[in-house]
């Protein structure tokens, strides 16, 4: 494939890949019932700006020849939840909430590229969103839902196990108030660096900012807990208060909600948070067992107000899948690919030019059944017409008019067949599981 | 809805609409042997502005915080012609000819928004490209297949029936080659501006490039021609030559392919050549019957060359939809709309917050068996949960555990169930047909 880099294309049999899993996500957020929609591929600059951290990776754009001088104003989503809440705000009054959506779009960013960043990607969202309020069992809700897609996606791909860390910001911002850090936010995005710089680099920083080596040192070692028994974990670092509590309690209702269905999938982290600053409750974060590289695959969580205007707050809690981060690169790499780069079922032999229109017809009768097929594009001798067919995996070739015969190219079997009760075996496109061996990798 | 004008955003309800017209799309394309392909939203500026009439409307795209000074270097794609011509070029030693591609994706134009111009809107491309040759057939077939898709969205939806205007650039520039018009692209460029400032607007501007009074007259004599009988009267304007009588070969082949299937829907218009360069034998025009004030919601043509890569040359063929164009005012003005905005068939009801699990497991189940619920946000009284059910069109409310009741809320019976046996009546969501009134308009 010649790849401009961060910007995947896949030929016809990994495009199937790619299809099969957004097929598969758009059926489980259905299955659901989260309705779809889709939003603008822009927004204002300005809206898109407002997350400091991310503005340097926005694409911006502007009418070619616009006038010189012309600011832009316009930018590409970097992700679907600034544009899911600006949808909320411009139709609230035309939805009904508890509002539960899913929306499976590309979204860009303009970093430069490296492994595994893409500059346009596939992401699946979902979210609920309450008007004013949000009870708290959603939480549980869209985090079960993504594990199960997980699941249906490991069924039909063979991609490995998921492991889902979650925690809380309540109880992360509780213990650092508890600790007497005022400024909990810059703390977090520090402590959230953690995998890459380490705990030498977290710490030089964290006492650069002011807090003394006892914060410090607590910092760290509530950073490093984990089930089990998380809870009496972090209060024997003696940090105690109402939101800590609230935190800790919120937790375990999660990780019990979560277990009994996905025992072996959830832990809880307390170094995770999400940079981002909208969080407020439950966050989560995915990866795939043994190919923790790959990074982080889905993740999400609780925000208090996704959105205000006027009296109304809109709080919600939702979680995203990075289509792109995880199949791009099995695409890719040939390690998943559909077992044939065309739909057709049946290739139509064609045994003149001035024959042409009883294969057309053939063609016509087998699609009114719902069978894919192709008239051949020659009418060449049959064996040169069989080895095109062949040549695409296409797995019948039909001879003759309505009632003619068929050959099973796979068998080398031809039978007599009529083309309005002749239905093929075995003929829709495969995708390939991944097998062990690729998992473990 | 609140609308950026030129970039269509619609409620759930009415984005069922437009997915149910892409999903549509793509069974069609599949049922014919065409492959999904999707390309890069962004190519480089430099391929995009080679069409000149065009690059006024190209979005540029750059990093927000790209060095100043920095040239744009990318844009949007405007279309999904320039973009495929690129990926066969990228990919010719990966794909087999004749190569049938679908590709369903938004492009972008930037251009000032006016009524039913969209910014970003939604394509349906399919192409058929050969190396170095493809045979007149495949004229015949892309037009068959997208007669065909609009017959089945038209019964889906009840738009109006389709008309598709044909003609052939050979049989044009024969034609005009034989008046002695040198020159014919700028002529045809001009032709094309027929329906908009009419014949005067048009003999005038041919005048002042150079045409003499009987040569514009007898252009604007053959712009006139259609069905029946197109060939005789073309002839009986005196030009002829090998181009033309091909052109007209061609022509009456084409008329002749596609009227078997499609007797009424079909018609010679020697004014319709398309505008755009790569043109090279037959055009395709499409418009809808009654609603011509869309304009032109499909269109295509033949050209000799998609591409070229030294020794190689990529002749196709290939027809594009609208979807936007079509879809958008009918979801935006209400008069298509889903059955309700959720796919749920079932509101599973909780009779307590500690029971909720029991509604869940109910949930489980039936999702298990493909059957689209949510459960309550509240445990409120059973009254205000039918209620909420009824407000989202939700036909079904589930009381109990696995073996519990079912209320039917559109009969309003209610009746014992168990949750892995029992099945919704007439659950899905439908989407209404426009009624003869509506199609007339």
């Amino acid at each position: 494939m010649v790849a401009v880099s961060g910007f995947p294309e896949f030929l016809p049999a990994g495009r199937l890949v790619e299809l099969r899993a957004l097929d598969i996500l758009r059926a489980q957020f259905e299955l659901h019932g989260f309705a779809n929609i889709a939003t603008r591929s822009l927004e204002p600059l300005a809206e898109l700006s407002r997350k400091g951290e991310i503005t340097k990776e926005i694409y911006a754009v502007r009418r070619l020849h616009a006038d010189e001088g012309t600011a832009d104003e316009w930018g590409l989503h970097f992700d679907l939840t600034v544009p899911f809440a600006r949808y909320v705000l411009d139709n609230a009054g035309r939805l009904s909430f508890p509002f539960r959506r899913y929306q499976i779009q590309p979204a860009w960013r303009g970093e430069r590229p490296q492994q595994g960043r893409y500059r346009e990607f596939w992401q699946a969202d979902i979210d609920i969103v309450g008007d004013g309020q949000l009870a708290f069992h959603h939480d549980i809700e869209v985090a079960l839902v993504m594990l199960e897609a997980c699941a249906r996606l490991r069924e039909e791909f063979g991609i490995p196990e998921v492991l889902m860390r979650v925690n809380n910001r309540k109880l992360i911002e509780g213990f650092y108030s508890g600790l007497g850090v005022t400024q909990p936010l810059p703390v977090i995005q520090i402590v959230d660096k953690l995998p890459k710089i380490g705990a030498a680099g977290v710490s030089a920083i964290l006492q650069e900012s002011g807090l003394d080596a006892a914060q410090v040192d607590r910092i760290l070692q509530f950073a490093a807990i984990d089930t089990p028994d998380f809870a009496g974990r972090i209060r024997a670092l003696g940090a105690t208060n109402d939101l800590l509590e609230q935190g800790i309690a919120e937790t375990e209702q999660l990780l019990a909600g979560l277990t009994t269905r996905f025992p072996h999938n959830v832990v809880v982290d307390c170094k995770i948070a999400r940079g981002l600053d909208y969080y407020t409750g439950s966050v989560f974060e995915l990866e795939l067992v043994g190919w923790e590289a790959l990074g982080t695959i889905s993740a999400g969580g609780r925000y208090d107000s996704l959105a205000t205007a006027g009296q109304h707050t809109y709080p919600g809690v939702g979680i995203s899948f990075g289509v792109t981060r995880v199949f791009a690169p099995l695409i890719s790499g040939g390690r998943l690919t559909g077992s044939r780069p065309v739909p057709s079922v049946v290739l139509v032999a064609v045994d003149s030019e001035p024959d042409r229109g009883r294969a057309d017809a053939v063609a016509l009768a087998l699609r009114q059944r719902g069978i894919a097929c192709e008239v051949s594009p020659t009418a060449d001798k049959y064996g040169k017409q069989i080895r095109f067919a062949d040549r695409r995996g296409i797995p019948y070739v039909w001879f003759g008019g309505l009632a003619g015969e068929v050959k099973d190219i796979r068998s080398g079997e031809q039978f007599p067949a009529t083309a309005d009760t002749w239905a093929p075996v075995d003929g829709a496109v495969r995708i390939n599981r991944l097998d062990a061996a690729d998992v473990v990798k």
